[in-house]
């Protein structure tokens, strides 16, 4: 991890400005393309080229199981992780439609599910326990715990190199898992637990009211330190968002735009920045989420959404389609016509 | 024009609701991929078909100039128009970049362009006259050449019928016709000239002022009358924009999706709507435009943007993304797996 952490190096100015200079000699009024210019021109610095491609695209979706789930904070049982990593695996599942659609591929990985998940040619297995303790018990997991999840999100991103990253996408899966990242949200933020805390997969107003209890009690307990990412993430983290943030840490240590998915990634990214702040110029934030606590974080992070389709899905479905518009914008920065080549008269 | 308003009809709502309960039976919380949702509902609802695919997309890229850029309302001299549509043909435009990346045909139309474009097979002659006149100084163009240029737009969308359309976008090329655009909506929806009226391609503070006035005076010497589209559009409208309130209710005619732009095919909508209330329903609005107008007009047709990227160029590079999320809506609707196929535990 600290090697990792310390290869992280601040984008690169001088692409970052010769991208600037074609954007504003392209045929379009300057700044006519909004957030497609601004995106072409962060993914430049981050792949310190000013004229780069994407053509190997991936989506890292990790999984895992969550203690708290015990306290009544989901509508779901958690046997729906598993279940769903099968969906994954199979092809079925809205991340999967998604993937196809924008040309990426999936990698799946189980970084802690409750399950003894059948081994599958498509399963990266990098389980670190089967499923979190409940943190109004204890911390969710133990300190080596969670740096080996980070570890083990590090190992994805590394196993992946061989097969080229031109830029990735991360993805969650597990029941109970915006509890964790709701309480992450509150440690990191300072906010309220009732204001970064939503109704996940479908909460009632009574179980809603639950669950910020739960939370509150959970950082009552065991009181983790804002200022130490790792302490956070072992007490009230999962192993799916440890794993996540070292998939983070480790894209921007290999100078490849981070695109994060919902809440759930946006909570790894609290950890990852927290580790390593200049890896917030490597993020991404595809989407803005009905989850309320993810505005509160995307603001802390400095994140400015793409798009909001009031998505809540997660498994890494909002970070596909971001994938999609960052392809967008360096087809814009590469393949249009300057004012020069099309004879076309600047501003008056 | 009468027999296409006539064959409007209201959505399929067997196919709609047979959309929601697929919708609800797939591998994901029921309502968790929210506008994706709704938009895939909406389409099975326009095609008559619980679930469609789209193979056959289409942009109608129409090109106008307008004689107010006399007053000064522009930051480009007119001559951009007819550049722009010889960079369109020879694809090297950011809508031709679009276009090409989610897979859509583009038609370029000379609705009315201020110079005699040199013939091109990629290019649709329907050249309503030299450019309208000076609004400041009469009618932009008499209630004849209003309607034709609503004729224009429906024969282009007829003219495609052989090749399939399973989904159309708008886009527009003029200068000026952001000006257009703020009269036709103040008039609309009653709201406040400088409230409707932004920088366009980019007009200084001054310049600014200065659309205002020209607007109002516009307004007061032709005193359009909101309650008829075609007076609106004759007085202070464009061909273009003529054009693209064709090109609307002939898709919403045919029973096809209509994906509109920003400001200017917005303005083209308020005009189709008014001479057709139920193309509402047939339209899906791509993007919240910068142009301050557009959040008014949108609201005025009770429309909700599918994303907000600061976009502010037109010619239908909204439109194009949003005919890809489009598409992936349908392709979460028709390609993922349901509870039941997957062995995945339902809501508990």
């Amino acid at each position: 991890m600290d090697r990792v952490i310390a290869s992280i190096r601040p984008l690169d100015e001088g692409a970052m400005q010769e991208a600037i200079k074609r954007q504003d000699s392209l045929t379009k009024p300057q700044g006519s393309l909004g957030q497609l210019e601004s995106l072409s021109i962060q993914i430049a610095g981050i792949r310190r080229n000013s004229l780069p491609s994407i053509v190997h695209k991936v989506i890292f979706t990790l999984a895992a199981d969550h203690g708290v789930t015990q306290e009544g904070v989901s509508a779901y049982p958690s046997e729906v992780t598993a279940q769903m990593v099968y969906n994954f695996l199979s092809g079925g599942a809205a991340i999967n439609v998604l993937a196809r659609h924008v040309g990426a591929k999936v990698v799946v990985a189980d970084l802690g599910v409750a399950a003894s998940l059948a081994p599958h040619p498509g399963l990266k297995s990098k389980k670190v326990a089967m499923g979190t303790r409940s943190m109004t018990k204890g911390p969710a997991m133990s300190r080596e715990e969670a740096i080996r999840s980070i570890e083990a999100g590090i190992e994805l991103v590394e196993d992946e190199r061989t097969g080229g990253i031109d830029i990735l996408g991360t993805g969650d899966m597990g029941i109970g898992n915006t509890t964790a990242s709701s309480a992450i949200t509150t440690v990191m933020t300072g906010r309220d637990v009732a204001l970064v805390t939503g109704r996940g997969t479908g909460l009632s107003d009574e179980q809603l009211r639950t669950k910020v209890t739960v939370i509150k009690r959970a950082i009552e307990l065991n009181r983790p330190d804002a200022s130490d990412g790792i302490d956070v993430l072992s007490k009230v983290g999962g192993f799916e968002i440890g794993g996540i943030a070292g998939v983070i840490l480790a894209g921007a240590g290999l100078g490849v735009p981070v695109v994060i998915d919902g809440f759930i990634s946006g909570a790894a990214a609290l950890i990852a920045a927290s580790l390593c702040a200049q890896v917030k110029s490597y993020l991404i934030a595809s989407h803005q989420s009905v989850e309320k606590g993810h505005r509160v974080l995307l603001e802390h992070l400095g994140l400015r959404p793409l798009f909001n389709l009031d998505l809540r899905l997660g498994e890494g479905t909002g970070a596909a389609l971001g994938i999609s518009l960052a392809e967008v914008s360096l087809k814009i920065l590469t393949g249009m016509a300057t004012f020069a080549e099309a004879g076309v008269s600047e501003q008056s």
